[in-house]
């Protein structure tokens, strides 16, 4: 079965900005997504900050196996609700991608737990990607390094954990460097952060950034059955131990109490 | 100068448990502060759930190097915007260390941008500590192993990002395991969590749990001067670019804008 | 196309001790190779210690995608020459998984870079295995737990590097843990440390520890080409560096010469 | 009581090549040294590949809490034996920091496990060095990034593991970028590999470098006290156990004997 994916999109400067619509006149996200189908391992559709949930309904994430995240002027106005939903749902094994300026958007700031901080210029520089993880997986098909004519500039230092591993660095024109693929593991997902993306450039349709995100969502695709209640702490009674022990001291709880949260 | 601490106490279960009363007659806090002043090296006062903004106002957390919290019955009264403060602390270079159920806490779950749960049991069982990361500066001064004997179970899987560094694994009576000590950074703050500490059972009058307690806040320490602003996300004009570059293409924002967050 | 692998041997105590050649007839290794050979996607073969170069020729190991590793007795008759091409084989891209005893391997400890070396008792005393990383490709299919009757013990320290991954951590009836599962990437190369299988108990016939060698085979294949030359340090000449620039100050190299090794 | 200090030097470029003797006429081991010993808390002398053992005696390393190493053009002629002397010691809890061309030194690539391969290219071009670890103890006292105006390109892939902290990213003119400050920890021993440093140019007469190289070895500092054995494999017998267990099943070893190795 093909890899359920949703590529959920801020849509809001492809509607007001000319440059962007030119672009992306299916939005960025429409975008994404026609790259992700070229992939006859990947089913992809869309979601977007404007629909009711957002889109992103308890009941179209269990049947999510990938998540994409492009956000960029309306960080805030995503639901804590949907937030803690989107977490929840990689927690028990749905992989997620965030791309470029998602580095500040409510669930990657979630699930890093830091600031996701970071320097930058809007000037149209070169950058120029450098793979930095042999062989790996997200990397399948790509030179070992290669440019984007155009792009906005992050710089370091980027306010995040350190990664389980670093995939992609960056060269920018200006002078700066950027840790611009880092993957992660929370709970039973897979989390990979992607740095190009600037809507007013044409990122999404070169064809190595779409290697990429094709990669991706292969490499982040958990086939194992979802864990079904990611947040529970079962107590484990005294006769059901491994071992026979035998209850001593005083006890704070009653029998089948639960914990506290 | 001595290292300025806070131990965070939610100060709930002294003064309504009878047993837990007895065996902490000045709260944990008090109990885990007396512990810590027994290190010329450090300062340590207390904070309470009760106090006015639980006593961490943005003034007093500015000048504290180390926070230990110990909390259990009352994580949903802690307030958010107490949270976010403590965090922002921990990035900009405070060290915080998390004691035993502090493992539901908000700001615990806030940095570990994980589920944080597991699996557990009152049963006054036998705990053994393993050391795992030989000569690491919080087991300074204790036996490769050492025991409790009653402590509440906590099981594996414990829903955490793999550490920097696995320090403790706990072996109980009932044939459970548990990585008791892991260490952790975000941002400039170092972060260590540490398993024992059920409140029932005389976990803090324990030598060598002291002993781990005061190496920690030694280790977590950082001495350099706090991140000023450790949530901002600076531009770098083209004109003050490292290397010279001129500008190309369109952009989304003015000259002197702030990025969107 | 089938993961191609190779189940290397020591092959010494199935010869000379009784209790070993009753419980493995084919060796270890035959055990070991006729458990992966169950899954259609796994073509498992073995290679001894005995054999010319120890079954482990350059031409073989390039036709290898996943090597196991079971030794105990005779690490030190594993020539230098083989251990090193095994490690430039993993750094290409060949997965390998180590198996118990294999702690002390010359290419473990070539790999580690540390001293591998742990606390171990031989009393036939029960192990039970935790699972700590949920949904992990190498536990697809286990309960959270499961036990051994009779195993050798292995404790803690466990002289390895942090790994990417703890996947099991074990208990011991004597009162011991230890981390039984761990990850590692190695240059294009995924690593998998394993420890149970002493060669006085019917390890390889257990049900959960032969889904776990399948597992590994499969989560250790890295898919892609191998890396050609996992050892060449390139010169890159001033006029094939991706930004133009001149040549300055004085140098040590002529052009074409190769770096110093 | 200061850190005591011992820089390595291969020493041979200083003697053979004018321009080399005129920038380090103590030679790059000296000019460390004098740049260590700038800081009261360290006592720093050398040793060279010319003297006996290299002059890194059994007797001189259990003395010695930081060792540099610097090397190039000789990493063959250092023995075996005294690099697995010197890994042994790091074990043991002694720091050790690799500077530029020792990534291809003997203990470097014994204490990695890895390929320690990289791209280069000796053009005199400028390196920027950008710090990714805010506050990091290695980075006291630095401005967020720093040039060196000529330098030798080293250029990613880096055949390394994936490092604790990544500290510091260097853009390099020509148009690559390398992960330029790596902390790692091997046993009790703290590992910082260092990229600057080629012997043509004046690097380590730049204050920033000096800077890092004092913070270096305060960092890699480890005050505990060495552990005795760091590759010893202690049996524990049957009745030192920490829980009673009675012995089971059939043995390979007999009573007292050593493990096989």
């Amino acid at each position: 079965m093909a890899i359920r994916t949703i590529v959920w999109g801020e849509n809001i400067h492809e509607n007001e900005n000319q440059t962007v619509r030119e672009l992306y006149p299916d939005g960025l996200h429409g975008c994404i997504a026609e790259a992700l189908n070229q992939d006859a391992n990947i089913d992809a559709t869309t979601a977007t900050l404007q629909q009711a949930e957002h889109g992103l309904t308890q009941q179209r994430l269990a049947q999510t196996d990938v998540l994409l995240w492009w956000g960029h002027a309306a960080h805030g106005d995503v639901s804590d609700e949907v937030t803690e939903r989107v977490c929840e749902a990689v927690w028990s094994g749905m992989g997620i991608i965030f791309l470029h300026s998602a580095h500040f958007s409510k669930p990657f700031k979630r699930l890093m737990g830091s600031s996701c901080n970071l320097t930058w210029r809007e000037a149209g520089e070169r950058e120029r990607l450098w793979l930095t993880s042999p062989n790996h997986a997200i990397a399948r098909g790509l030179p070992n390094h290669f440019e984007l004519e155009n792009e906005e500039m992050y710089g370091e230092p980027f306010g995040v954990p350190e990664p389980l591993e670093t995939v992609f660095v960056s060269w920018f024109q200006g002078g700066e460097v950027f840790r611009s693929g880092l993957t992660y593991k929370r709970g039973a997902g897979n989390v990979f952060y992607f740095r190009p993306g600037h809507e007013t450039y044409p990122t999404y349709h070169d064809e190595n950034i779409r290697t990429v995100l094709r990669n991706a969502v292969n490499w982040a695709h958990n086939p194992a059955r979802r864990i079904e209640d990611p947040v529970g702490a079962p107590n484990v009674p005294v006769n059901e131990a491994p071992e026979p022990i035998e209850e001593r001291g005083p006890r704070l709880h009653r029998d089948g109490e639960a914990g506290f949260r």
